[in-house]
């Protein structure tokens, strides 16, 4: 990379480094993290590609955003405190102007995951970002996806399938008012991941998961890893009023049940254990196989990213 | 990803991930890593892209094994143990010959290195690849860019220049003996990162860095990051037999004193400390700024990867 390139970047970066657990940030040959004692290191990465994961023509500060918040999202779904994160970013060329706006959705991302920025790269390419987070787990604690029994309850936060319905306002295939439109968009741009939520079920949730490739499949995943049926009652899907002013049911249920990129908490609780505030009983877990959601559906398997819908 | 990519994806690179720091390997939302009492995490990330940093005709298993090996040189120029590395694969295309190949490549720098594979993931696009990774250092240790002092004695590892010779090689510039050429070819194909040296050094090296755009450019940080400067001989330069059997006394220098991805050691040592084997003494470190070669060079600020030569 020309030096010239490397200087602005480093100077739009280089700030967003600071943190409690940050011994050193860019600038060295690697990032010096520091862990509490009794503290293990949960690390997960994350490729957004243009074309593939967001349409070519997203806002900077959005596809960073957004390339944080699905990677912030699986430390979330392992109720991981987070420490910090590398971005690796490829170019397809040198635009301070577009730089620019892309760490400002950076520096957003850090304050809002408390994520500093210690490392990276830059190379010249089509674009993608590459995230890495990394965060703190207790030594005998994590929400993993084979911790599911038969009896626990089933429950997801916040609200499904607005992502999806955003890719269908941007497709023009659906113009919901204005309000809603913005409201699914900003949930397809911004999503955010359950960072606090995650680490409240450390302890009490016997498995979790976050939602990226859409309900079915990630539940799925849950009754895979655990040798559980998880059984979901379509009825009781949390919906924003954006998404339930759609004409059809079914469209609706087909979304938050197979749409992803929503990047919510899909978690399991045994039946006695209170659900915290902000999460939504959708279903149970029974012996046996599979995922059960009383419905024929066009995707079960999953999610194709919004260029194949 | 199709459930079927990501299949074959897990059947080639899931049994990579077994490892001493290793809780958790591939499968879940993260991958949980386990430090020592009194260690600290040391991590980085190097992206490469097709037709920037190799060329695109590379075989699979040496884009691999390269990739790895430029982002663990990383982990050497800190004096870092490695603990475990993550790797995001962008394909054009889903190729299972492909695929194999690339992971024949990372078993062997899985071993080569100890760094096992605990997570990534793959996306559709231009062929690159992403690899963190992350390693362990004492508490109060590691090999940084600052420290270097007046006085000091200043040396690499291995021998300069390989890399760029390679490239010349490559380019049609330049026919060497069959073995000659061969030598040079596999020195740029599988760079082999200094762990074991950078792991001695530690505690008695001054300041290190890995030498990845050039020796002039990297001693360059280490006179920046310390306020020192930096004398180089090149009459003492390190040159293999292959590189030294070019004709011009003056290219062979260039290549050594400007040519990267060598992914040697360039580090200082207190002149009292005797310097571990097969390391070079090249020059001397005194009061001042910048770095001096005694001789004017075309690229003095660096090394513009393959495709701009």
């Amino acid at each position: 990379m020309p030096v010239a390139e490397f200087a602005l970047i480093y100077r739009y970066f280089s700030h967003l480094g600071r943190g409690e657990a940050v011994d050193l940030s860019v600038g060295d040959d690697c990032a010096i993290l520091r862990l509490r004692a009794g503290e293990r290191l949960a690390t997960s990465v994350d490729t957004m590609v243009e074309g593939v994961h967001f349409p070519p023509d997203s806002f900077p500060e959005d596809i960073a955003f957004r390339a944080v918040s699905t990677a912030a999202s699986d430390l979330a779904a392992m109720g991981a405190r987070p420490l910090a994160m590398t971005v690796a970013l490829t170019l397809p060329e040198s635009d301070e102007l577009w730089l620019h706006a892309f760490s400002e959705g950076l520096a957003a991302a850090v304050a809002e995951y408390r994520l500093p920025l210690v490392g990276g790269d830059t190379t010249r390419g089509p674009l993608s970002i590459c995230v890495q987070v990394m965060g703190a787990l207790p030594m005998d604690q994590a929400l993993l996806r084979n911790g599911a029994r038969a009896g626990d309850a089933l429950y997801v936060s916040g609200t499904l399938g607005d992502a999806a319905g955003a890719l269908a306002v941007t497709a023009g295939e659906w113009r919901p008012s204005a309000d809603h439109a913005q409201y699914l968009l900003e949930r397809f741009n911004r999503p955010r991941a359950r960072l606090e939520l995650g680490m409240a079920l450390l302890g009490s949730a016997t498995a979790a998961i976050d939602i990226s490739d859409g309900l079915l499949a990630d539940a799925g995943h849950i009754a895979a890893g655990s040798g559980v049926r998880i059984c979901i009652d379509p009825a009781r899907l949390p919906l924003s009023a954006a998404l339930r002013s759609h004409e059809s049911r079914e469209i609706i249920e087909r979304w938050a049940l197979t749409g992803g990129d929503d990047y919510e908490l899909c978690f399991c609780l045994p039946a006695a254990v209170a659900a915290p505030p902000g999460t939504t009983l959708i279903g149970r877990v029974e012996a046996g196989a599979g995922v059960d959601c009383g419905l024929a559906l066009e995707s079960p398997a999953g999610y194709q990213h919004f260029d194949h819908h």
